[in-house]
């Protein structure tokens, strides 16, 4: 369906995304009721199996192929002091990511997941949202585009990170714009801005929210979002398309989601949420989308480091599931 | 120091055990400052790095060789009705974790764990506690050794687990002698009792308080624990003779390291609590003990699995600590 030259035909490719399959649905329970465990006794395990097997679509999937791809963006509205860190750091830490030096790398390389990493026009920041939309129709397609792009479709698994200082602003754009609330309720102190920072936060955000009135998912995304923020909405789409299951990172990540739930009902059925994040609103925006964290470690780094982290949990899962005798295959009496 | 002969013998050997390295930490913690993201932005996973540091003793660990080790026991408590499932799938159990089949030899695969099983004396259950001490102190010590000789001292990482039909009960009554509280205080489901059942494991736990009253850990342990409870406070107490971090399974294996926290303050510092069991009580005992659990996913298999699907985040958590590039060795800007 790619590639796609306008925002009204990524939305249409949202509404003939594929759903779980339900018959492998139904073989995974079944499996699941039979493995040499008291009923229900691997918990969320149990659940998390099933829900991997039926977007694979066999009753005993395996997860071989995680991959990770991160985004990097720049935003014209660090011009209004919104970051403890100087916009740079984007280009210099995306460096980092390709000389394996990031937490990133280090939590690709623990789970065995390939990692990707995408710089979106660094010299060229998205514009300042409380001046005008952060970007033109053109420049979001094309990111949504580098997303969907990004995912390889071979991959069994999906986490989508990001880099960009100053996004933890756009993210709160979006919490307030998708979700309702003003600044206040969802900024947070992103990498460690002090009590005038949030104020200033709080401030930005709500004069991008007053400028742009639209309420529409993928135009909030247009208007107050950035780069990084649409790629990763593109490769969460691009996963639902190939059936691919996606552990949500934390605050920023799931921002980009909500675009996508608010944009479709059930656009997210795919995901999980990988870990809490300690930024503030992070809780609140998962509740708004029904989600409860696998992981609560009180993570704040972003590089989609908090859904790595998680990848362990659901690793475990899928081999318990997967992998264990059933009752008759192993002479278990079964209660 | 090792063979013991008497628990008083055992009981001595808890306070020659070290400490962490001072010096390690100190390093390790200078170290996580100047690593590649904004200061406390990984959480919990920092200071999980540097505690495991300490215990390493060296400021840049590596976690490669975890180790598991099974436990498993039969208690003639059972006689009282205590559990779902017959006595017989201990044993039957103890094969499945030989052939590969159960959850824990798929959470092994997964973190790369060695696994060992202990099947401790399965056709000489315990003794009712309701009728007489659990243990004698040579059966109690010879438990203890056990679990003492099947650490591996060149592992890098311990987690215990255990399987014995009926065991939650020995637990609670662990939970209940040491901490206080009576039997409805401390008893849960298990593997699935109804309401009766429930109450029914609370009266067998108050006939053991008050039949035995000495509340010395290492007594309380004898009296009213079982072998593969023993066989884990032995392990615990091994690990921390060889500075081996432990991750802490459920509430089976946290009613264990209890006797040593109680036996000794400080004897659990080495140790983590990998996850937050269903189990109703297994909250309040980590409380007791003061350890935020890692994972809270509605577990309660035993086996380790808890505790073994906490390797992850352990992982994660040293190879972002031990590889990650500083801001000087990546030219980032530090804020």
């Amino acid at each position: 369906m790619a590639p796609f030259t306008t925002l009204i035909e990524f939305s249409n490719a949202l509404a003939a995304a594929p759903d779980a399959d339900a018959q492998a649905v139904a073989g995974a329970q079944a499996r699941n009721g039979q493995l040499t465990k008291p009923p229900g006794a691997l918990g969320r395990l149990e659940d998390l199996a099933i829900w991997y097997a039926g977007w694979r679509g066999t009753d005993r999937p395996t997860l071989d192929a995680p991959q990770i791809v991160i985004f990097a963006g720049n935003h014209g509205v660090c011009a209004q002091g919104v970051s403890a860190f100087p916009p740079e750091v984007t280009v210099q830490m995306v460096a980092n990511f390709e000389h394996g030096g990031a937490a990133i790398n280090q939590l690709a390389k623990t789970f065995g997941a390939t990692m990707n990493v995408h710089a979106l026009d660094l010299d060229t920041p998205t514009a300042d949202f409380t001046q005008s939309p952060a970007m033109s129709e053109a420049e979001c397609v094309a990111a949504l585009q580098t997303g969907w792009d990004a995912v390889d479709p071979s991959a069994d698994l999906l986490v989508t990170g990001e880099m960009g200082i100053g996004n933890t602003t756009p993210a709160a754009a979006l919490g307030a714009a998708l979700f309702g609330g003003t600044g206040t309720d969802w900024v947070g102190r992103g990498t460690g801005v002090d009590d005038a920072g949030l104020a200033n936060k709080a401030r930005v955000v709500d004069e991008g929210l007053a400028l742009h009135t639209s309420r529409d998912p993928l135009e909030v995304l247009r208007c107050l979002g950035g780069r990084e923020l649409a790629a990763m909405v593109g490769a969460i789409a691009a996963a639902r398309a190939h059936r691919i299951p996606v552990i949500l990172d934390g605050f920023i990540c799931t921002a980009a989601a909500s675009v996508l739930q608010k944009a479709r009902t059930g656009a997210l059925d795919h995901c999980v949420a990988g870990h809490l994040s300690a930024e503030g609103a992070h809780r609140k925006m998962l509740d708004g989308l029904g989600k409860e964290p696998l992981l609560s470690l009180g993570l704040r780094l972003g590089e989609g480091s908090g859904g790595a982290a998680a990848i362990g949990v659901l690793k475990a899962a899928v081999a318990c599931h997967s992998g264990m005798a059933t009752f008759a295959e192993a002479g278990v009496s079964d209660g």
